[in-house]
C-alpha cells in the first residue's frame, strides 16, 4: 500500500506554523440540533476563520514553506472562490507578491475582496480571463513560467491538505474524542487533511464526506475505485463544484473516509436557515453540506458524539438574502 | 446619595447562579472593525446566548432566587419579545409554571418559540390579549393575584439587572481592562448591570449607552435629570422601543453611564450587513446599537480598547432577509 501524501506529523507541523496567524475558531453547540438528531453535535466554525473559510489554513501552510527565492518571486493561483482570497491574504502576510487568475465575469465583490487582500503588496495583481475562450490552466502555467512564480493548486498539494487538517485537529483537541466527523467534499483537500488528523486523535472515528447531489464525483470514484471526472455540477454549493478529486487527496479518502453521502440544494438551504435562525450564524451553501446530511437525516448518529466542519461563510449578501427569502415562500 | 439597586457582589452572585446554565458566549474580533475605527474592538456575542439574547441571564437569575412557595406557584411576565422567551425557558429549567401575556397579533414565530420553551411544564401557558382594547398590566396583575404567581418585569428588577451585568463581567474577565464599553439601551436593565460590573472590574472605564434616534428617552432623561416618558418610538430596534427607563435602572445610569448617543435605523441596517458579511453573524437590529455607534463614527475611540455588547440575534428570518436585501438596493 503506497504511503499517503500527508501524515499526522505534517498536520502537527502545520498547526505550529498557523499558531497565532490563523484564528482558533470557536466550536459551537445547539440544543435544537442535539434534540433533532439525538446526537451530541459539535460545530467547528470555520466561517469565523480569517477571510471567512478554512482555505486560509492550507494556503498559509503552503506559502510559509516557500524557499527565500520562491518568496521573492511570489505565488500564483487560479480561483474565483475562497482559495483566491486565502492565497492573496497569506501572500501579503508573508510579504510576497501574488497573482490570482480569475474569470472576468467573477462577482464584483469577489474581485474587490481579492484585490483588497493584495493591497500594499508590490507585484500583486488579479489577472482576468474569458472563461469561454481561454483556458485558465494555460494562462496560469504561462504566467508562472514567465515570472518564475510558484503555482499553488486549491487542494491537490500536500501542504494545503496538511493545513486544512488542522481544523479537525483543533476540534478534537477542544471537545475530546468523537464517534463521527462530517466534512464537505469538493476536491478533497479539507476532508483528506481532516481524516488524517481525526484518525490520529480519535482512533475508531468514522469520517463521512458530504457532496451535493448534483456533484457526487467522489462518491462515484469511491464506488469505482478510481478518480471519476464529471461535468461541472449545477449546485448552489459553489465550493463543491469540482469535477474530480485529486491525485493526492483521493488515496487518502479511499483509505480513511468511510463513505460519501449526498444532499440536495433544498437541504442545503434548509440548513442555512437553521444556522441563521437558531445559531445566528451565516454559513455559505458549501459550508452547510456536512450539517445538512445530519440535520436532514441523510446520516444518522443517534447517541453519538459528532463533529461537523462548517467550512465557510462567504456568500454574497444579496444572494444570501434571496436564498433565505426563497426558503420561506 | 442613595444606594444603587445592585452592587458588584450581586453580579458575582448572579454569575455563580448562571454558571453551567447560561452560555459563556464567545468574544469575537474583526480586523476590518479595528481598521475602520482605529480601536481594538471586542464584541461580546450575546446573540449566541441561550434563546438568542442576553435576557436569559437576568430572567434565570431572578427565578433562581424564588422561595419554594414562589416556585410552586410560578412566574408571570408580559412581553412579546426576548423577555418572554427568557422567562419561559428559565421557568422550565427550574421546574416551575410560567404564564406569558402576549399581544394576540404577535408574530406566529414568537408565539411558537415561547410555547416551545413551555413544553412539558404543567401550568404553563401563553395568554393572549388585544393590545388595542385591553391593558396588559391589568391582565398581568389580575392573573398574578388569582394564581399567586410572581410577576417579573423585563428590566426594572434588581435580580434581572444583576443577571444582565454578568455579560460585561465575562467580557472583561476574558479580554482584560477596557477603555470604553458600548451598550444598547432599552429600559436600562442591560446597561445598568453592565455599568456596575464594568466599573468594578475595569476602573476608569467609560460606559456609553446607545439608543435609536427615534427612541432617545434615556438621553433626554439624563439631560433633564429625571425619567422622561415618550410615545412608543418607531424604529426597527424593537428591543429598544421602551417608553422610559426604570425607577431602579435610571439612578444607576445617572451615576455610572457617561452619556447616551443615538443612531439611525439606516445605521443599524448598515451594521447588520457588516456583521453578516464580515463576521458571519446574525445580529438583530437592537443588538446592533452599540456597534453601529462605533462603526458609523457616532462614537470615536481611536487607540482605545473597546468592548461592545451584541445583545441578541432574534430576528424573524423573512424580515432579516428583507432588511439585508433592502440595504443593497
Amino acid at each position: 500500500m503506497p504511503d499517503l501524501a500527508i501524515s499526522p506529523a505534517d498536520i502537527q507541523a502545520a498547526a505550529e506554523r498557523l499558531s497565532g496567524v490563523a484564528r482558533r475558531t470557536p466550536v459551537l453547540t445547539s440544543r435544537t440540533a442535539d434534540e433533532r438528531t439525538g446526537a451530541r453535535v459539535f460545530f467547528k466554525c470555520e466561517n469565523f476563520q480569517r477571510m471567512g473559510a478554512f482555505k486560509f489554513r492550507g494556503a498559509y501552510n503552503a506559502l510559509a514553506q516557500f524557499t527565500p527565492e520562491q518568496r521573492r518571486r511570489g505565488v500564483i493561483a487560479f480561483s474565483s472562490g475562497n482559495h483566491a482570497q486565502a492565497i492573496a491574504l497569506s501572500a501579503r502576510l508573508l510579504g510576497m507578491p501574488s497573482v490570482i487568475v480569475m474569470p472576468q465575469d467573477s462577482p464584483a465583490a469577489k474581485l474587490a475582496a481579492t484585490r483588497e487582500y493584495q493591497l500594499g503588496q508590490a507585484g500583486s495583481e488579479v489577472v482576468l480571463y474569458d472563461r469561454y475562450t481561454e483556458d485558465r490552466e494555460v494562462i496560469g502555467a504561462r504566467l508562472a513560467g514567465e515570472r518564475g512564480m510558484t503555482l499553488i493548486p486549491p487542494y491537490d498539494h500536500a501542504h494545503v491538505m496538511a493545513g486544512q487538517g488542522t481544523a479537525a485537529a483543533e476540534l478534537i483537541e477542544e471537545v475530546g474524542p468523537l464517534d463521527r466527523l462530517l466534512v464537505c467534499v469538493g476536491g478533497g483537500g479539507l476532508i483528506s487533511g481532516c481524516a488524517v488528523a481525526a484518525h490520529a486523535l480519535s482512533p475508531g472515528i468514522r469520517v463521512v464526506g458530504v457532496e451535493p447531489e448534483a456533484g457526487n464525483d467522489t462518491q462515484l470514484s469511491l464506488a469505482r475505485g478510481e478518480i471519476v471526472h464529471i461535468d461541472t455540477p449545477r449546485t448552489i454549493a459553489d465550493g463543491a463544484q469540482t469535477q474530480h478529486s485529486g491525485q493526492l487527496t483521493f488515496p487518502v479518502i479511499q483509505r480513511l473516509v468511510e463513505r460519501v453521502v449526498t444532499v440536495s440544494d433544498e437541504q442545503l438551504v434548509s440548513s442555512m436557515c437553521f444556522f441563521a435562525e437558531r445559531m445566528k450564524m451565516v454559513v455559505e451553501p458549501t459550508g452547510c453540506l456536512g450539517a445538512a446530511a445530519l440535520l436532514e437525516g441523510v446520516e444518522t448518529a443517534r447517541g453519538e458524539r459528532v463533529g461537523v466542519i462548517l467550512s465557510g461563510g462567504n456568500v454574497d449578501l444579496g444572494r444570501y438574502a434571496g436564498l433565505l427569502a426563497g426558503a420561506l415562500r
